[in-house]
């Protein structure tokens, strides 16, 4: 199954199944709010009968707009740490981002006037459909609500202001998140994550290459605190990224970024310049 | 006024102006949603004439119990980093702490199994009363609804496990936050913060010697993203933490923490040991 989240004419939002070219509205305001509701509230959405609307026309929100707790995980291709000449790591990196950063698949992206130095990031999303602490392998597997794209869009010259990458990481209306959440039984890790700007192809790496995997991820995290429906886990970026490039590259406004995962969909965002 | 989050028997929450030794209910939620509602609620909670229960029997919670986001500023006491030998910071170092780190001011803090070195870190709370983006110096000291006393209790062989401090930062219940919520006209910058363990003075600093003080900083963080009623930041801690400590020194089951802002109140938690 598909859902996404759809922006409705009066303001409000409402989750909705996709099937193919359409969208069936379902009720619940949001993918978060039907994650929260439990597992008969997806089987329901499965079989809900509402009103279908063309997918095309529809304005989609983050897929999940108001997560409980963003987290990301950093220096995670397996690739791209050997090719830097590091070693794998032990434990995974863990940062945060809030949910005022996150914008839809299809908006644009804000390019603050206080930095010079936005950057892209192509991530695999990992959506939590179930209350989780301490989960085991079996358990964490199955508190995975499905997948989607995100785009970990970081203003680099923030980031590196002191030892934690926060600042860099949630400037408001920058992280693309969705197009779709996509549960387990149709989609599985493996398939290429590509970025792409004005068309141009700048990361594409397979999404089988993460040294930490989705549910190895949630059962690490769960050891920490309580994951819960809705919670989004940005599961980090392979090689590429503009700021390790010689010369450094930075998105600028009127750019085009894409963040695609093969099987999951695409977020397709301009980038434009915010003024002060 | 110094507001509180009281627990009910039923299992609910509900928001109190405390006067003296007593804590009149105001209907409200919880202090987040109080001011959430806005300007006109805090001039109602003012005047309000509700139940008052005794303030020794009530069962507090965090004063904010989920605040939107956490914020957290690291190395900002100004006699604590000339003594390490540093330069005062430029810039303010940020990380994130989720709400399920949160207890209230007299729950038991909980000690994980998986970590052996839960430390204290004594801090001046801010909670944020209106929505600011790009905040300048007066519209970001309007912004402050009020102070708290919270402690950013950390795991330090989880907080030093890669380069990013915040899978340390929020293991759940271990962040006591309250006991009240002071209001900018009752409190001001200044008064000491002291930490004990078992009794034993830990910390003691002047919050006058923060390098980032509540507006300043509220400034900064607006710029980038939005902050809204309820978003708490957490300070920093001066000097005295266990981990610098010759030789090292980490809570364990059955001791006692305080940490007492002067003017604001006193958190009184005990260390428990959680079992796996």
């Amino acid at each position: 199954m598909k859902l996404a989240t759809i922006r409705l004419a009066d303001g409000r939002t409402e989750a909705a199944r996709v099937d193919g070219g359409h969208a069936v509205l379902l009720g619940h305001a949001d993918v978060g709010a039907l994650l929260r509701d439990g597992g008969d509230a997806l089987d329901r959405a499965a079989a809900a009968e509402g009103t279908a609307v063309p997918l095309a026309d529809a304005d989609l929100a983050p897929v999940v707009p108001a997560p409980g707790k963003i987290l990301c995980v950093g220096l995670n291709y397996r690739a791209h740490i050997l090719e830097m000449g590091r070693e794998l790591p032990a434990f995974p990196t863990l940062f945060a981002k809030y949910p005022e950063a996150l914008v839809g698949p299809r908006d644009g992206i804000r390019l603050p006037p206080e930095t010079d130095r936005l950057d892209w990031e192509g991530e695999l999303a990992v959506v939590v459909g179930r209350a989780v602490r301490r989960a085991g392998p079996q358990e964490a597997r199955a508190a995975v609500a499905g997948y989607a794209v995100l785009n970990d869009v970081t203003a680099r010259d923030w980031q590196y202001r002191g030892p934690q990458w926060l600042q860099g990481k949630t400037f408001e209306a920058t992280t693309p998140f969705g197009p779709v959440l996509v549960t387990p039984d149709e989609w599985e890790q493996g398939p290429d994550l590509v970025t792409t700007v004005d068309g141009e192809e700048v990361q594409r790496a397979s999404t089988a290459d993460l040294v930490f995997g989705p549910a190895e991820f949630v059962a690490y995290a769960s050891t920490i605190l309580t994951l819960r429906p809705g919670d989004v886990i940005a599961t980090g970026t392979p090689g590429g990224v503009g700021h390790a490039r010689k010369p450094a590259r930075y998105l600028s406004d009127g750019q085009s970024l894409t963040t695609t995962v093969e099987g999951l969909g695409t977020l397709a965002n301009p980038v434009r310049a915010e003024r002060r």
